[in-house]
């Protein structure tokens, strides 16, 4: 086992080599800067073995979850992400192979996204693998996408499909049967929708992640909307395992880890939508409307209304 | 128990009403800027209970602790405090009671230092009460103190006292007494010289902060040095401690959590020394001088050396 510093010189140090404010983590403290017009955006996440994650996943799924979780939330506020600090708490049973492996999958998110690390700390525990990390993102002055603000007559939108990581947990359980195998990866490696959230900064009007379920992030928005449960976005593995068993519809709608962007626009930029959704990689579906009620109600296309979808995951 | 959301809007966003940009902890991001001509400077460190405080310390003074190890780190950059985030990994025994007493201690520095919570997260651990704190400054751009680069001749200078806070831990674990009962709370409240720090901006060529023990620390700096160690301050605690029992002067020269900031000066800026010290709450002593040899002795008046002192502590 490698000690503290030779491990943060041989196998951090890397990851931090484009950022010349990191000091090649040979500081305690880094230096960054935003440019002219921009502000800094920071957002931070833990995630805990056998709470957040199954601590036998493979350290490159850990890292790649620690950072899509936080780089979902620079998304939502249409950030474009610049760098991130690192905090690592490991128990005694953590090998540097395994820390290695666990650095492969940052590199890796490293370079999709364009981020870099700048610093962070390093600490033994005799509790489970607990990490924390805090990303920056920057963002044009009075640019950054609000959580609430949405009008009567808005349109809600959300990227991908729902309810597959809430599916995919179950999946990794062993609760339930997935002849697709496409819903545990997409719970264990989810996709933070990094360039989606900057082309909506000047469309959307509010915007914000679900990671705490549809239905529980979307009462963050604070205004009422008729939602259209079958335009809800659904992936085949999802579609499948609904029509398996049509309790799991709670699941989807409140089960949370969905790391998509959930989004108002107003109804007369529709178009800009389209061009939107063309340009990323990412689909958007329009699955409501703001309404001027506090009630939101989840809508067949029959007109009944769904009462009894339960209240999204709290997390104690 | 109060839920994470009232929590979080009982306990903690009082503590960020002073930032907008925190949107009162509703959101899961953050924004903020620094001045024209300035830099960010961000630190982050992690204390777990049992390992960097005892769980049975009083919640103010963990609060005190977690947030003097990093400004600490922004006092050895020269920079000006200013926000900070908070991952909060709880424990199932932890109180409402306990949180709100943690706050108290957080607020307390936070009016001391002129610092305000811009976010965070909160989990549940079954592990011990973990606790990540990323402080965020500001210094002018190209002024950040460098941890390296002192020439020969430049003055070794060191804030406060030395190894208080390590015989503070003996005295905790019950292996010290300690008639002037003041080590211990040296240990529990450690000072972070952020005044000072700002203040060596243009007169320190490098600067860092002492948390590996003084040894270990000016390792970092990359030089060579004479020490006289009969010049390095010691409180009454400390000089009755080695009086009482000489070999605890490895223990203060490796012990580490001292918080005091250790720099060089040219040797022609010693005036200017005289000027900072008493302007600022902090003694300065020149410990001293930087020389051409790799090699760093540590001298008593008498010309003879000490060569049997330990390395500081290494965390793992």
């Amino acid at each position: 086992m490698l000690d503290e510093f030779e491990q943060i010189a041989q196998i951090m140090a890397p990851l931090a080599e484009k950022a010349e404010g990191a000091f090649a983590l040979k500081n305690d403290a880094a230096v960054f800067s935003h440019g002219a017009g921009q502000m800094s955006v920071v957002t931070t996440d833990t995630l805990i073995a056998g709470v957040h994650f199954f601590e036998t996943d493979a350290p490159q799924d850990i890292a790649h979850k620690l950072m899509a979780v936080n780089l979902s939330d620079l998304a939502a506020m249409g950030a474009r992400p610049r760098y991130y600090t690192l905090n690592t708490s490991y128990p005694q049973q953590i090998t540097t192979d395994w820390i290695k492996r666990f650095a492969s999958g940052l590199k890796a998110q490293q370079e999709r996204y364009n981020i870099t690390l700048l610093g962070g700390d390093t600490t033994c525990t005799p509790g489970p693998l607990t990490l924390s990390l805090t990303a920056f993102g920057e963002v044009g002055q009075g640019k950054a996408l609000p959580r609430s603000g949405a009008k009567a007559g808005d349109l809600l939108c959300v990227s991908g499909t729902i309810g597959d990581s809430a599916l995919g947990l179950l999946v990794a359980r062993g609760l339930l049967e997935d002849p697709t195998d496409t819903l545990r990866a997409r719970y264990l490696r989810p996709t933070a929708r990094v360039a989606l959230g900057q082309a909506l900064v000047g469309t959307a009007v509010t915007c914000l992640d679900i990671s705490d379920g549809l239905v529980t992030d979307f009462g963050h928005m604070q205004v009422g909307a008729d939602i259209q449960i079958e335009n809800i976005p659904l992936s085949p593995g999802a579609r499948q395992a609904l029509t398996q068993d049509s309790s799991l519809l709670s699941i989807i709608l409140n089960g949370g880890d969905d790391y998509e962007l959930l989004f108002c626009i107003p109804s007369d930029k529709q178009e800009d939508l389209d061009t939107i959704a063309q340009k990323y990689d990412s689909d958007i579906h329009i699955i409501g409307r703001i309404t001027d009620k506090k009630e939101t109600r989840l809508l067949y296309k029959d007109g009944t209304q769904l009462t009894d979808f339960q209240k999204g995951y709290r997390h104690f």
